[in-house]
């Protein structure tokens, strides 16, 4: 019994030190909550067993441009200047967001790409 | 016709400078584009005519709440812990954001407010 609990615990940090978790879930969520990735492995173990992880694994990929562009929306502060303002259009910010997700999934970092994209909207409302 | 313009520019500054916009727009929104107060008060009046800004500044109000609730979702990572992994239930995802929501429109700042959601959010995920 323990050492089957203790290979179950072993599988699942294999998956959680996976680089897809590690990269995207693991140490972004740690860091913002300023636990170590360790404690962090520890909650994640204590939610989700085997079968949760297995399922969340082939979710990842899917999720991620989701969850990067709307914290793109917020940052860019689009709920504003888009969504209640309509000074940009909605086609216009889901440009800017499909461009930077696909730079930050192909490895440019967040804070570089959001700056770009302050960039970008703040030219947008100064063509008049 | 130039007098006219003149008092029309008047009355769109008049409304961009009420506290309302000043406090939940303007302000947050040139520092987040790093240009000043009155750079982003002329992109605003060039983009909308008196009857927009009229009409804005009655939905500013039912605004506000949602757009806060959405830069708190992305701020505290509930896009993965809630959306995507579900370690975070639904209803505490947003009982913690209608509380800092409330909290924030009664004037405390965005930074303090976040920092008490991490601490709710790390506190119900240390729950075994």
């Amino acid at each position: 019994m323990d050492e089957d609990k203790q290979l179950l615990e072993k599988m699942k940090l294999r998956i959680l030190r996976s680089f897809r978790w590690k990269e995207d879930v693991i140490t972004p969520l740690a860091s913002e909550l300023e636990i170590t990735n360790e404690e962090f492995e520890k909650i994640l173990m204590n939610h989700l067993d085997m079968s949760g992880l297995e399922a969340l694994h082939a979710t990842l990929e899917s999720a991620r441009p989701k969850c990067i562009a709307e914290k793109l929306h917020a940052d860019l502060r689009l709920c504003w200047l888009c969504d209640v303002m309509e000074i940009i259009t909605v086609e216009e910010s889901n440009r800017i967001k499909t461009n930077l997700v696909n730079d930050i999934i192909n490895g440019k970092k967040y804070s570089d790409a959001l700056e770009i994209g302050k960039k970008q909207v703040l030219d947008l409302l100064l063509i008049e």
